[in-house]
């Protein structure tokens, strides 16, 4: 297996090694990852595409025979819209769901950890270690076990029960950190750096985003859009956004998509994040570029429990500059109304898959579009727990 | 939309209404359920075919708006074999997961209650009635949702409780029967006859299985491994097994299939069940058909809890029968260590899906062939609770 090691800083231009991002940029107090080159994807026949990460595999960094657990092709379904419900005048538009609850593991994480564990195979690592509160820990377990490699999972105490469960019962080392998101970066770059473990997440400051490897396996979510939704014009995709590494990744897919003409544009990208912890849309306030890209918020605790991050990404930043999208923050009451409005539709997904949908049924109503939100993650991981 | 109500008893052929099986070979202590006619797939072009069951619309016996939240295409993964593992010598053959934990809820059953709701809808009705410890009656509250019918689950003691919060969340109302079987029947019977709700299960004994039409959406599964095993030759499929819905089902898939010229010929079909609860492995050890279709065993508790049945369902023999299968039984330990190897491989489902798989490695080792293992729900429900 061969990896392409051409990384390069997405805002600089930069060369870089390793798996903290850009120092450049970060030595400005801007996160921003660095990336291999976009794929070229002239020839493909969409048609044909079986879906998930390794249905195309020329367009991943990262070569060999596939890590997988039949990640990716995603249902889309289609919801009810504000028409249908309220009886109202004009064009409601149409959300579609891109439900990423039916991944292995219930989430979208398991398109990149898919890559990422297939990257550190690679590598020649025996050992991967993730920081994360949840769904990334419970893919980085699952297929650490498929390739058959150890995997180390840092958390905080705040993990629900049903999460720490799942990366339990996948033969995943825990190890609870009960200080700061510092002092846990600080013990998973001495893990990285002495014994040597393979990261799948980052652990630097401000957060570059994830492991780059890994990050492109979110391409073939743009990359299944296309294909499920041939001849339609999809005007925006909503995604729930953290450090943005699925925005980011989807972003990278269409532009993938529209560069070998397989698409006629390329929607607009919209950030979905909880009210308590919305860097994207405090940003997006301010006028000039770069006091957006250095923009800090506090981030507070949301029912949207995945997601919540001070500072935006710079690559999320590019992927709504570069679509004429945007960011909406959501608050919490909305959230949970959301969260009950899909079940009543026969959709449990968990909450932060919510701020998604009800940032999408608003684009949809002032479009009159077609409108796809990412549903994020199943609902199941929180029931019982 | 219109049903086709020619149903039939698919053992005496005589013609049948309602829901409650075959009442004249029930009169002979035969649980039989009463079937409308094979689809004709004549002309079908697999490698266009979306799968779910709405994907194949022509095959099912409801047509009309499908109601659907994505069901089916679920992934078909590779296990390690047991030559990967151990070293052994000779073909080991090859064990492939079909893995339902992926559809909407999280089981197999959401492609029955998909066609099953739709059937609701067409007949008119406003409320659907289920009795399930289980997936069932979660997959029945999430597509009466999404049809907004009202739902009634009728339930015993023993539900997981993530499995309760599921149907809860999905808006269902739970009933907890604290009595037996045939008082929960009594129940189901007398809402069916009387406030008139539409039965997705069955509801009399000895158990003809679930509604004809819901069944019918099982089929999907074996045309997407037709479609998925292109070219391969598929010899043997195993199903976790109790009243033997979904083996019924993936056998009339493969007889239509075969009939249409789209398979070469039909697999093996096996029915894997707990040893706790083994009613078709012991029917099988008659040497006499009639003998067989009057077998009664004991029904003890097992870790896989989702299945378990003293009777067999006479269409899970004659699926048996038809593709030259077997039954066989699998007791708690193997279950349990199934379980814990496929989480190793970093797949967690429900302890019922690692009954088939037990099965299926076994099938694998001794035929050296290509034998696939339905995994029939997640194991996500069971964390937590």
């Amino acid at each position: 297996m061969v990896i392409s090691r051409s990384l390069h800083c997405l805002r600089c231009a930069r060369p870089a090694e390793g798996f903290d991002g850009c120092r450049t940029c970060a030595a400005e107090g801007i996160g921003v990852n660095t990336m291999p080159p976009l794929a070229d994807l002239g020839g493909v026949d969409l048609t044909g595409y079986p879906g998930g990460p390794w249905g195309l595999p020329s367009a991943l960094p990262v070569s060999g025979p596939p890590v997988t657990l039949g990640e990716g092709n995603t249902p889309l379904i289609r919801l009810r819209n504000d028409q249908d419900r309220d009886g109202a005048d004009g064009p409601a538009g149409e959300v579609r769901l891109k439900h990423e609850g039916g991944n292995p593991t219930g989430s979208h994480k398991d398109r990149a950890m898919a890559v990422g564990v297939a990257a550190a195979v690679a590598a020649g690592a025996d050992t991967v270690v993730a920081a994360s509160s949840g769904n990334a820990g419970a893919a980085a377990a699952a297929y650490a076990a498929r390739a058959g490699l150890r995997c180390v999972v840092f958390t905080n105490e705040a993990v629900p029960a049903g999460l720490r469960a799942q990366i339990d019962a996948l033969g995943a080392e825990r190890v609870v950190h009960p200080g700061t998101t510092a002092d846990r970066n600080a013990a998973m770059a001495r893990a990285v750096q002495e014994p040597g473990w393979y990261p799948l997440t980052s652990y630097s400051a401000p957060s570059p985003g994830g492991n780059p490897y890994a990050n492109e396996g979110y391409k073939s979510v743009a990359y299944e859009l296309a294909r499920d939704l041939a001849g339609r014009r999809l005007d925006t995709v909503v995604v729930p956004t953290s450090r943005a590494d699925l925005l980011a990744g989807i972003g990278r897919g269409f532009r993938e998509l529209a560069a070998a003409g397989l698409i006629a544009r390329e929607p607009r990208l919209v950030a979905a994040e909880p009210a308590a912890a919305a860097p994207f849309t405090a940003a997006l306030r301010h006028p000039d570029r770069a006091d957006q890209e250095r923009t800090r918020v506090a981030a507070g605790p949301t029912v949207a429990f995945s997601l919540g991050e001070e500072r935006p990404c710079w690559q999320g930043l590019d992927a709504l500059w570069r679509s004429g999208g945007t960011a909406v923050a959501v608050n919490d009451e909305a959230i949970s109304a959301e969260h009950r409005r899909l079940a009543a539709e026969g959709l449990l997904l968990e909450p932060s898959s919510a701020v998604g949908v009800a940032v999408a049924r608003a684009q949809a109503r002032t479009s009159g579009a077609l409108v796809v939100a990412i549903g994020t993650a199943t609902g199941l991981k929180g029931l019982g727990g």
